[in-house]
């Protein structure tokens, strides 16, 4: 878990075009040792109603693929007493992670570190809220990630796909959406191979879904926020991609 | 998933010293198929947490073992879109789940029924508040089960365990709770081979984590309770044993 492969280096040599081939797993998969941490970060997606007032490890991580990877990550290995937190916000863009970073993830010294943001940094925008563009969410993370690998040298990182299912209020209002939502994706891949991080493609997954005929509306009702069957083919993939 | 295995009549044919061994499966291991309904029966330790307003399938399960079985199924068999409800009530007794059976279990229509009940027909009988005896609970458990095989001829029983760690309020009063509690823990299995039903040896499983290291306090702080580790180990045996 303690290095990252050379492998990285390639990938970061490649091309935006190289970046859009699935085949694009340049970090190296962490071994889990016991006692290992690991902690998921993001919004509203991994917040999930998690308990906010006194977060514990393996304890009221709420009903997102957090906690689905938890059950199936202590079944698998129980006797690695594995120390699983969620630390997601709902609400949360890149600034809102970075003014509570210190706290909710240098502190918790995690030897995983899964972050899923970016919908909002999106959503916030088109309904007035807020004003960052695509740009702004590219540098964000990007800063965002540089700092977590000063302070956690060792970390495995896990940058984890924005989707959106074609639904709901994305559905009524995909000309807004698109193609800036599409941008920002696209930047989150970049921004996650030059950090070396595991990529989850989480739109892939939702999208081969999808075109393999289960509805949308059945993944995610709103098309943000994934149904209990969105969650648990999330933490499906999650594990297989992050190999634990 | 709608045959009893012949092997049911020799087991019933057994005697008392036979239902000590583990080796006592009798009833048949259930296929599940599309759509397959599972429902988690009894007391506070499946109810743990569950939504009681609107108790829908996969949705609410609660922090218990009904929740952490759902996660791994649903994980394991994404295709089947298994319907797991839980029906658990806290304080639950024998009789309390036979007032309730018509709407909480037999009009959930289950192919799957899994029932954990006995702890506070004891403890509700050594506190004052029930007057029940371990043969009451025997008889009554008896015809619950006689009740649910006429009304649901094809479902697949499964019988857990009761159990109790030494730690807390039990390992406080153990001399008001044994041997009582050993007699209906006998009586449990006796009914459950009876009924052709699958049996899943909770206390042993316990008996052995706490043999092989583990403290009971980290299995179930007040002797009753599972703590999410205990939780993750009763789902694990629970498929295991249910084999699906």
């Amino acid at each position: 878990m303690r290095r990252r492969s050379f492998l990285t280096a390639a990938a970061t040599a490649g091309t935006l075009s190289c970046l859009n081939q699935r085949s694009v797993f340049a970090a190296e998969k962490p071994k889990l040792e016991k006692g290992a941490v690991i902690l998921f970060q993001g919004d509203s997606i991994t917040d999930a109603g998690r308990n906010k007032k006194e977060p514990v490890a393996n304890e009221g991580l709420g009903r997102g693929y957090p906690d689905h990877v938890a059950k199936l990550l202590h079944d698998a290995h129980p006797e690695l007493d594995l120390q699983i937190h969620n630390r997601g916000i709902s609400g949360n863009k890149v600034p809102d992670l970075d003014r509570r970073w210190q706290k909710d993830c240098i502190d918790v010294q995690p030897d995983i570190l899964s972050i899923l943001i970016g919908v909002n940094d999106i959503w916030h925008m088109l309904n007035g809220r807020y004003d960052g563009t695509a740009e702004t969410y590219r540098d964000g993370f990007t800063a965002l990630l540089d700092r977590t690998r000063k302070a956690l040298p060792s970390v495995t990182l896990v940058v984890c796909e924005p989707f959106v299912l074609m639904s709901g209020t994305v559905k009524q209002n995909k000309d807004k959406w698109f193609p800036e939502f599409t941008n920002r994706r696209q930047y989150a891949k970049q921004v996650a191979v030059q950090a070396g991080a595991i990529w989850v493609p989480f739109q892939t997954m939702f999208d081969d879904a999808v075109a393999a005929g289960t509805n949308p509306s059945d993944l995610a009702g709103d098309g943000v926020h994934p149904t209990q069957k969105g969650h648990a083919l999330m933490a499906k993939t999650w594990r297989e991609v992050v190999g634990v």
